[in-house]
């Protein structure tokens, strides 16, 4: 029913043997690879590479997604116990063990070879997603060697998978650190196939432990909460995967069984966090392959603290007000009567907090628009993908407040605590959305006071010439430093030009310093937002009334989904937050 | 961090008044709109517009949804019932409402301005899924004429809104068919920041009301299945959302009520069906929004089965031998004695199918290999959705088959039915590998035969030229009719041209044939693998082994969330295989 006869044809004719000049040049250039070829237009073979890559490698990681999802199910919520948790585990030791493989030939081989990667992507792999990978992956590498430790504690009467998967984990998680860190910004350009059925494999297997991790936790969750002596959800299966709480009749053989396990409780978190963070990575790798990149578009742009003083104290304020906030939620919450007080405290800090940085977005907002510069209008896969990842992270945190507010309603409860904790969820909702707002805004804009990349030529119908095109602006300070200027502006009714640049040691105008002081402010206070759920507070948990609404296990592992997207959504907001500063 | 000094501004600027002479021109073309500008190049601001609206109707969708389905967890699976299904049906209620107010304000108001539709999408909303959307449409219509049969019964005991949502529910049905049906090509210019959260809107209420279907239909068979003398699931919360199936103290005050509770049984499937259609056609109206369109790009390709012998008649034998299976099942399958019979024949006639389909895509895929016509590389944004509306809607049958594989293999049964079974889910996921791609590739090549757009002018150099522009084609027959041949060729060395075209009467090569068999073919087998799930047959719960894995209550769920995909996907490939047989 469709195509578009009109568009010129690419590929070899067989009857007639001239193909045309300019494809040829293109092909030959592609070939020889010497010089780039021009970015953002592949051709129609190159796009059509890519295209059946992305279908082959999106196949492969369904059927894997897909299989493993059945196993975890399985192992997790079957009511007769014909599926147990070794099964799982043989299947994540496998593909450990082939992305492993699969790793350390790309690095040996693909990586070695000087025609595979011709570009690299330098907005991919920021210094803050792979610190936050470095940092997660070695709390992960802590964890499998409690993981190990308490294994072979139960060697007599446990399968060996139990001692073999986490050791595989280990190296693994050392594996792809060093793999991600040294290898995200790669651009493959050749043997891409493999490349691409290879990346797939290793979101596949990330994804899987996520999957994995996060049933594991919540089983275990439920395990602890079915021990207590107080708890209602006794009939639970209870047990973690991994390890039984409780209920299991192996005995470990040595005395540190109890250190490790409660180490486990407190480091799994951050083993899912460092799933989310590798899969993003090796994401953003897969999108990459066989993109060809105009290295010329990037600017450096420094940092440049100097006279942003309201938004910097103020931030700092919250920050200090948060940490307090923590530290006595933490030593506090313990008790039956001083958690109460606690979980008032924390949600009247949150709800203050919650409202200034609102207000301060959409402060931000309005003032985006009477800014008058450029959007971005290039296309940009990674810009894209930055948003697409901010936009998704921030789901977590709407599920969980979502569910919370439905909670709150439906039990028409009128107790101070869940009249905070409904407003504090919708302020989040609220927050959430115009902070979204206000950074993707931000991102679009042109940067203020990059180097000009070309001598600045504007004409005017003055006549009159200034020849000097470095000299700094003399403009008014309250004009806005167009961008435009920057740029090769053509009139037709020019009498004679002038070639200007204007520096960037030039003073701000109220505009670019309200921006930077609002970016910096929200930075500040993402920071402490961050703080509090990352090392260890769980309002969602202390309060009750949603585990009571929903029941124990759907709400751990609604909790359990959510918040880690949480987590990695202000690391993130973080990260683009201090971007929106510096192009401000 | 980045920016793209290097691109030509775009946005007024402030400082210098001159905007660029061919920008001011664009920008006229777009505000007089007499002339459509040229296609697939929207400027900055097109671009930002877009983006903010899409960014603004994505979050509004979004929070739908999320508090749509903590209501919809909440009043299903709660341990406490504190959520009630009366919060679920309100909101219901009020989106079905706020939705059909603004199909009516966009037919009566936007739709009947010239500005605000300047271009339809001619691929967009095809026969197939218009004609299937009103289809299953009456069908959903008499499912709520039922449910209000059957709420006006227990009118004395149960809550008005009972009554009230059915209602309101047939009215959108009403309204929303005839939108769908007239507006789904539409590309709307104008208003569309009001249009695009308009269709969000209906996005979010559809797949709201497919959740909360899937979620009552499966609650309403967990219901029935613990009224079985010998179910052993008699712990599971029994009955149905929207009513209960036994447990309820409610009774009725007329005869029909046994009748109509039957009929929803029956009729839920479609109104699913109806939900997934609607949503599909809404996602790509929204995805049209500002998109400007070449109109010139379309070709009319006529259908024409001459010639197609081996597809046909083998396709036909498939359709037949599979509606006398189905027959027989419907009919053998109550009985306990004659259940396993019927089984085992309804799992080797798929076997047998699923085999003979998976040769066929692949000797496609293996012809396409040879296949020396061009890819069509330009960018079309109806054609990618179609690729991964049929990728996404392939994930439904994945699930189920990996779920069943799980199932048998932990189980170690080894029952004829049990290996016929797993036999059958291995086929099944290979076969819809394979037909993905065979289809995908066929979608991407340039269609045979299309009408010439321009007068073809081939250059060659044997100095003489034949000047009848109209003469059919004086080739072999076992040349390729390249498609370049159909565009301008260049070449640098010509002395001399002449003008060729090739009739589509001329007679196909092995390739052509081959290629056209084939999707014939496929297109009738997935036929009746379409019907035989959409007429009622359940092999999934039948068979009874993963429901005893898994529990009845999460097989139920994972059936209920994949079949319907699974039906959408045979529907939607058979619409695809007509399109691949046409441009063969």
């Amino acid at each position: 029913m469709e195509g578009n006869q009109s568009n010129i044809a690419v590929a070899s004719p067989s009857g007639v043997s001239s193909v045309p000049a300019g494809q040829e040049l293109a092909m030959q250039t592609l070939g020889n690879s010497s010089q780039p070829p021009a970015p953002h237009t592949p051709s129609a073979p190159l796009q059509q590479s890519r295209n059946s890559i992305r279908l082959l490698s999106g196949i492969l990681a369904v059927n894997i997604l897909l299989l493993g999802s059945a196993l975890v199910c399985g192992a997790a919520f079957s009511k007769v116990k014909v599926l147990s948790d070794e099964e799982m585990h043989i299947y994540l030791t496998i593909l450990l063990i082939l992305t492993t493989a699969w790793m350390i030939f790309y690095m040996v081989h693909t990586a070695s070879q000087t025609q595979a990667v011709l570009y690299k992507d330098s907005h991919a792999g920021p210094i803050w997603l792979r610190g936050g990978l470095v940092l997660f992956g070695v709390a992960s590498l802590i964890m499998d060697i409690f993981k190990i430790g308490y294994s072979t504690g139960q060697l007599n009467c446990e399968s060996p998978v139990k001692v073999t998967f986490p050791l595989v984990q280990l190296v693994f998680v050392v594996v792809q650190t060093y793999f991600l860190w040294v290898h995200s910004k790669d651009c493959v350009q050749k043997e891409s196939n493999i490349t691409g059925c290879g990346l797939m494999l290793t979101l596949a297997t990330n994804l899987m432990l996520w999957m994995s991790a996060v049933a594991d936790e919540s089983l275990h969750q439920t395990g602890v909460e079915a021990l207590k002596p107080n708890g209602s959800f006794s009939h639970l299966r209870d047990g973690s995967m991994f390890f039984k709480a409780g209920g299991s009749e192996c005995e470990c053989t040595h005395s540190a069984c109890g250190i490790f396990e409660k180490g486990f409780y407190y480091l799994y978190p951050f083993n899912i966090e460092y799933s989310l963070f590798a899969s993003a990575m090796t994401y953003v790798m897969w999108k990459n392959i066989g993109r060809e990149i105009d290295d010329c578009s990037h600017h450096k742009i420094s940092f440049r603290a100097k006279g942003i003083v309201f938004g910097v104290i103020a931030g700092l304020l919250v920050v200090i007000a948060g940490l307090g906030v923590f530290i006595v939620y933490e030593v506090e919450v313990t008790g039956d009567e001083s958690k109460k007080r606690v979980l008032i405290m924390y949600y009247i800090f949150s709800i203050v907090g919650l409202i200034l940085m609102s207000l301060v977005s959409l402060a931000g907002s309005i003032i985006y628009r009477f800014d008058k510069r450029t959007v971005v209008s290039t296309k940009n896969p990674t810009r894209s993908l930055d948003v697409a990842l901010l936009l998704g992270a921030a789901l977590g945190q709407f599920l969980i407040s979502y569910f919370s507010i439905v909670a709150i309603v439906a039990e028409k409860n009128t107790r101070t605590i869940s009249i905070l904790n409904l407003t504090c969820s919708c302020l989040i909702i609220l927050q959430l959305c115009l902070q979204n707002v206000f950074i993707i805004e931000g991102l679009h804009k042109q940067p203020y006071h990059a180097e000009p990349p070309v001598v600045c030529v504007v004409f005017i119908n003055e006549g009159t010439s200034r020849s000097n095109p470095y000299s700094p602006s003399l403009r008014n300070d309250n004009d806005e430093p167009s961008p435009a200027e920057n740029s090769l502006e053509l009139s037709s009714h020019s009498h004679g030009f002038r070639s200007t640049t204007h520096s960037s040691s030039s003073r701000m105008s109220w505009k670019r310093r309200a921006l930077k002081e609002i970016s910096m402010f929200l930075l500040l206070c993402n920071v402490i937002f961050w703080i509090i759920p990352a090392f260890g507070a769980r309002p969602q948990f202390d309060n009750g009334l949603e585990e009571w609404v929903y029941g124990f296990s759907m709400w751990v592992a609604i909790v359990n989904i959510g918040l880690p997207f949480g987590i990695f959504y202000r690391m993130h907001s973080v990260a683009s937050l201090f971007e929106v500063y510096l192009t401000s």
